[in-house]
């Protein structure tokens, strides 16, 4: 068992220059949970920002297989911690131990992945040999690679206190890449982040690597999340979370002297486009995916499917009395936080107030400070065309269906749709064939395009994009999920008639890694 | 012949709304050139975003071949323009025919490489089979593809009046993505830019595109400027020019309401690296391949070398002689306008007032507006490493000696440096090997780093980056030259259980396209 200290970690020591402290909530039973983390100060990260550019100095010249041995020393690591990781990640988040369970075997699954894509990359580096005799002017040895940009800030995210947060996609991307990573903890799971750090933390000495090349900071306060972003030696962030704090970080991140990539992902309502003939035939199915997908997780996935879009016609009314019958159904479920159950809240007080929606089914209710009822409303396409307020996302077990009259009408809701993360189109094969308009308006709006599947339960593999158009990240131009994360954390560099003696091995004539030569 | 309309092009039609107008200066003579352009006004910026945008729902539809298509024969238009686009370009440049001449070349060789390249990718897409049978959940079928951003609106630069202007680098590579562009002609070569414009609206027309695929505002106001950078249908931002405005235009497009990525090239020292015992064996034609590079359309590169570091031992003498030799020879030039003029004569006055730097020579002066002496000047390293005014581009033929009494001081000198687009290491095969120390810390400030390789001269190929750490690039993951920098206007998207028969050509199974699958 490891003993929580409450501290911060820095260049590989426990450390704590502050007395002000903060706890954690557990939210099932809206107590206070037994430990107690010192708030970081602004010379903590400052402290921290310039080990972490010490350690790039020397982590930046590790080999791929040094740097996978290192991600999955951390996988054993995090594994090493046992039942004491379940247990306390559990009274910080209500989250049930299958899911916890779940969220760490993918945590440490994907830094094993990432390991095996540093040892056999898929991306191809290019290769332009020389042209010594070319006329009118010879033509240089060039070859590209990339480099990793440098130290990385990474903001926990309170949805998935493993996967996203101290060891999740972000950290595990861009030390994979090469960068020292600085995690601010998220407040809601201190005591996971500070497990996590451990495990981490004795990763490092294991296999050798610089002790500054992974840090750690508690904090409560906007202070140190906007001095982390402020501070020289970081060169870029990673952050999912709320669209207001989002935007807040990445204005900082841009306005800096040197502006830096924000990797932010601020929210999505995953839109359901639901085609008439498959409605026709299944109308029963259709709403019961809906409804498990809009639960799982108490529908805090960033996939969350806030959106159904749909025709009144044949099969209609059973895919709404099955909607209604399935919400009213749904259990009772506790938020992250108490912060996040308030939000929620107040979004469905917003949304009974509005004459244009009306409540069509809710799940069962408690009186806890974090126990929140799932919801499902309704609003004409019309209306929801015209009233922005019911484009954004409800970060919550909560779904609005959108009822159109024709399906021109759904192709004109699909044209004013924000930038989402995902959207599904459920349909026959043959009426998908011939929605080519409307494939072609909501690719334009997504980062990822399904077919008769549910938006809950992102791959992490090769092609996978978890990331579209503002809002729903920061960087459309990139994604958070999968090995193509990595990339986000490096930059490329051209080497010109570099000796082949000192080039990157990867870059070298024949080497054993994908190449594009000409 | 064309005459010059002085009007813009939007939607296909040659417009004007407001009556004040601008001239261009001839740059070798100081007079006026006699044509007269309409200012752009704010309702012509708005209706250009928004025909851009409504040309973006067919342009982004077209195949790869018509794409290639209609790149060759922009190209081909350009050529047809013949001597008129020669001397039209002359008068408004200073630039020499030849220079003139070959720029069309690389312009439009550009223009068909990209072509080639829609034709035969380089860069592969990613396929993750479906495994239906997979426990204890299911894989779908994901595929990884591109899809262009949107609009693009591309800043004409005035160093390069066709490779980095109207149908330039920015331009192909937007056009080769799938994304409409509007360019804001440079006010400095008007007349240039409309006959390009003419050329590029000939294509459309011959290839059956969209009118409103490509769009042309001139403007010598910031307003203008501002406000297509502002427009909500653009969805990203070419830009070459300076530091000063290109910060400004980039924190307006990060402070959209939904930002948009701005790739700027803001400038670059392009430091030289001189290793000992190189300059003990050559120092003379060190000193020569420095003067001639730096000299190149009069300093006016963006890789032009402004900064040569090197140490105080044997052949230094020799080395500092050749070069002061060289630039005392050197003929007067032209700069590219009277403000482009004012600039360096500001920043040589500048030098000149520093009691830290020294004059080591000058070339021929003459008394034109226009007209200016290259110049070279010393400085100590540790002058050099503590004077941070000194760090700065001098745009135009003018460069800056370093002088370092050790190695190690190099390396300090290395270490303080901004981001830059290129360096150059020069030295013996020996040399270079032992020099790991160097070549690490310079490649933290690069996008391309060369070895015994002047940089100017910037090839156009797959390997080539054009683009390092700010204020270099304020993108410095992209490249703004080479196959790469078409993907700066595309992002990626993952469709996932697409049927075979809809999906993109290049995701199918068995595609005659570069794959990776797993």
């Amino acid at each position: 068992m490891i003993e929580i200290n409450g501290q911060h970690l820095i260049n590989g020591q426990w450390t704590s220059l502050a007395s002000h402290k903060f706890v954690s909530a557990n939210p099932t039973t809206d107590t206070d949970n037994p430990w107690a983390f010192f708030e970081a100060t602004i010379d903590e990260v400052n402290l921290a920002a310039i080990c972490s550019q010490g350690a790039f100095a020397q982590y930046r010249r590790t080999s791929a297989e040094q740097r996978a041995s290192f991600l999955e020393a951390i996988a054993t690591e995090i594994e090493n911690l046992g039942s004491q990781l379940v247990t306390t990640s559990m009274s910080e988040t209500a989250l049930p131990q299958a899911r916890i369970e779940g969220e760490r075997g993918r945590t440490c699954g994907q830094l094993r992945a990432f390991a095996a894509n540093l040892r056999q990359p898929i991306n191809p580096v290019f290769i332009d040999n020389a042209q010594p005799q070319r006329q009118p002017l010879p033509k240089a040895d060039l070859r590209l690679t990339q480099i990793p940009l440098g130290p990385v800030v990474v903001f926990g995210a309170s949805n998935f206190p493993l996967a996203f947060s101290t060891a999740g996609g972000d950290t595990a991307s861009a030390l994979a890449a090469g960068c020292p990573v600085i995690v601010k903890g998220h407040p809601a799971h201190p005591a996971t982040t500070e497990l996590v750090s451990h495990a981490i933390n004795r990763a490092i000495k294991s296999t050798g690597m610089p002790s500054g090349v992974f840090g750690m900071l508690q904090s409560s306060t906007p202070q140190v999340a906007q001095a982390l972003v402020e501070a020289p030696q970081i060169k870029a962030v990673g952050f999912t979370g709320s669209q207001k704090v989002g935007e807040i970080l990445n204005k900082i991140a841009q306005n800096r002297a040197c502006p830096i990539p924000f990797f932010g992902e601020l929210g999505s309502t995953n839109p359901q486009f639901i085609l008439a003939q498959l409605l026709a035939e299944q109308p029963a199915v259709l709403a019961t995916n809906q409804v498990a997908s809009m639960l799982m997780g108490h529908g805090q996935f960033c996939t969350s499917p806030g959106l159904v879009v749909v025709e009144n016609s044949t099969g209609f009314e059973q895919f709404i009395s099955s909607l209604t019958q399935a919400i009213t159904d749904a259990a009772v479920g506790t938020m992250l936080t108490s912060g996040i159950a308030q939000a929620y809240q107040a979004q469905q007080s917003t949304l009974a107030a509005n004459d244009k929606t009306t409540l069509l089914g809710q799940g069962k209710s408690d009186s806890g400070k974090c126990q929140t009822a799932s919801a499902l409303w309704t609003v004409s396409a019309n209306d929801f065309i015209q009233d922005h307020s019911l484009h954004h996302e409800v970060f919550g077990p909560s779904a609005l269906i959108v009822i159109c009259d024709s399906s021109p009408q759904m192709l004109a809701v699909s044209e004013i749709l924000t930038g989402q993360l995902t959207a599904s189109i459920h349909g026959t094969t043959n009426e998908i064939i011939d929605a080519a308009a409307l494939i072609d308006s909501v690719s334009q709006q997504v980062g990822r395009l399904m077919f008769n599947q549910m938006p809950t339960g992102v791959e992490v593999c090769h092609a996978m994009q978890h990331g579209g158009p503002y809002p729903a990240s920061t960087t459309p131009q990139t994604t958070s999920v999968g090995s193509q994360a990595i990339t986000r954390f490096t930059r490329p560099i051209c080497l010109q008639n570099m000796p082949q003696q000192i080039l990157p091995p990867q870059l070298r004539d024949n080497a054993n890694a994908p190449q594009v030569v000409v």
